[in-house]
């Protein structure tokens, strides 16, 4: 379009520039000249680019920080009418998809003129990154820019958005108050003899009521006092009296996750699954009073198994909590190998598991952000008692 | 777990096995002993395993097609259970996120034991692929198995993929038809003084009604006579008299997508939009009719601009349908560029498009299946004229 286009940004540009600025303080310090991001997340954080259309995996999209300035998009032409709404002036396209040069030749210029001959480019390669285009594109790209070196731009990335600013706080507090609404419904729509496949559909339905944009996550399951994974689609299998019901869900409000689940028992709780209750909801109030800045994720994660354990519960193999924000899920994790320093304004789950007998287990959720005194709440405290439906 | 799961599958384990056969022989054929699977539809289509949890970006997933024998899952072991009621015996896991090793040194060992020195390991590296993991995991991977040579996987995957067995065409079509029941709906909550936003969340709640496991896909817009763009997130602003709406979709049901649009008009329709209205469906009447195994993509393409142009109306500039199934978009492009040779059992989207005035487009969508003597429609097929909404 060649008219000036009406900006439609979620945050002020100061936002925008703040973040840009940041990564660019990174950069300096890393010897970085440019950071080139390829995911929905990186280009939403750093354009305001808010678009379902990456449900599409036909076309590549780039975004480049340069080691000063504003960001540069290189992105196919269908969305140039929305990146030219966002904060974004400098906006370079091509009419992908393209056969013979989807859009590498023109990010490969575009490089060119901002990084000199010798010049290093940060791609983020690490753990939790993924390059969101052909691999063969990057070894053209490689090839095209053989004077520069790529280096990794995982930490450059991860250690400025890991910590949030009170305009994204405000933004998962309300996706989780979206969310905690649609939670308190569950009763009206789950019951005996209805199936879990109804419950999930109903329950999305929920959240949009709520105000959600779109719900890009649920997940659950139920199972007698307890249930096998957290992770399967919904069965058809109708719910029986004896059964814990657990929802979890990634509901979306203006690009911004939340991240928690709810747990419900199918009439009266067994008393082992009431026991195990008790220990997940005790752990949770542990790390809520004694989590501070500067202890590691593994810390965490030690203080949620050794509460869990001196309740006589068997914690889950995997992680107890994790980052969240502009994806479901972020770094760090609550494992017992993350050494990742826990900063002020990280958002983080909580997410304490326990095995109560093989196949069946039961897992909370909760969403902080981490402040200078310990943990904020941005979810609904969920109640110490499991509650019961009919 | 370790007792033996229940088996949790969409389509019979024939189906499974006839698609690894499938690329096996595609792999025989270009000299690879493996084929590395990482990208959820990937793994979804060679495994049935079907979860959200993707939507978390911590852990990659690989799957492995060796020259015989069934696939192996290589996984973090969250995944374990749910890939364990899949048809994959073979699982192999490890405990994700591990900031030390996230399954490389695993993933190498296994693709040791089943690739020689010598061989060759496929990884799909073109157009539309992506590699879902890290770089930086790839580069390690790459050096632990220096003795074999990776190579494009991108033509053995594509070339069994876009071809849909009976039992995929059934799925897509019961998107579809889910797709066409909400669509039915929408003068039910669309109208003067509701804002698209509102819009979009009822035509969301209407798919899941009508049977969506969920919606990965809304977009759409609405503008006077025409909207501006198709990829943009729901406008607060209310619908106006003489505004186009139009809403696209991609529901999902049982992990397979439709992705069709349609259109509406609130109030009596401009002149010059019924117009273009005329123009659009005939141009995919045509397709209908002429399109038939043998041609090229660019035929195709060439075919919608043809008689968009001869009802005196600009096409779009961007492809005009493409391929669907697993992923809301699916290769080949209706571009002037793509060459591919469209075959029977092809899925694929019409899509033609209309630039009425700047920032004033129309966008047409159906769904077809390509049988040996022209298209089956998948989608009810839209109205010829514009449907008029109050």
């Amino acid at each position: 379009m060649a008219e000036p286009a009406e900006r439609s940004l979620i945050f002020p540009r100061a936002e925008y520039q703040r973040r840009t600025h940041a990564l660019q303080a990174k950069m300096a310090v890393a010897g970085q000249d440019l950071l080139l991001l390829t995911t929905p997340a990186d280009v939403f954080y750093t354009t305001g680019f808010l678009t379902r259309f990456w449900e599409s995996p036909a076309r590549p999209w780039y975004n480049l920080i340069p080691a000063k300035g504003d960001p540069i998009a290189v992105i196919p032409a269908i969305g140039a009418d929305l990146m030219g709404r966002t904060w974004i002036d400098q906006i370079h396209t091509w009419p992908a998809p393209d056969p013979h040069d989807d859009g590498v030749g023109l990010l490969a210029s575009v490089i060119a003129d901002q990084v000199p001959e010798g010049g290093r480019i940060a791609v983020p390669m690490g753990l939790e990154t993924q390059l969101r285009a052909p691999l063969a594109d990057f070894e053209t790209l490689k090839s095209h820019l053989s004077g520069r070196r790529f280096v990794d731009g995982t930490d450059t990335l991860h250690r400025v958005r890991e910590v949030k600013s009170e305009a994204e706080v405000a933004a998962v507090r309300e996706s989780c108050a979206i969310a905690g609404r649609a939670f308190d419904r569950v009763a009206t729509f789950a019951h005996t003899g209805v199936s879990v496949a109804e419950v999930f559909r109903s329950f999305q339905m929920a959240l949009l009521q709520e105000g959600a944009d779109w719900v890009s996550y649920v997940a659950g399951g139920a199972g007698q006092g307890g249930y096998g994974d957290v992770i399967s689609p919904a069965a058809e299998k109708p719910l029986e009296r004896g059964d814990v019901l657990m929802l979890d869900t990634g509901a979306v409000r203006n690009g911004y996750f939340c991240d928690f689940d709810r747990n419900y028992s199918i009439g009266p709780v067994a008393a082992d699954t009431a026991r195990v209750q008790e220990a997940l909801w005790l752990a949770t109030e542990r790390a809520l009073q004694d989590m501070r800045p500067g202890m590691r994720a593994c810390d965490v994660h030690h203080m949620l198994t050794e509460t869990l354990q001196s309740h006589v519960a068997t914690p889950l193999g995997g992680r107890l909590g994790h980052g969240l924000g502009v994806t479901l899920t972020e770094w760090p994790s609550f494992t017992a190998l993350d050494q990742t320093v826990l900063v002020e304004g990280m958002v983080l789950t909580l997410e304490p598991g326990v095995e109560i007998a093989p196949g069946r287990t039961l897992v909370h959720e909760e969403n902080i952000v981490l402040r200078a005194d310990g943990p904020e709440l941005l979810t609904p405290r969920a109640p110490q008692d499991l509650p019961e439906l009919m």
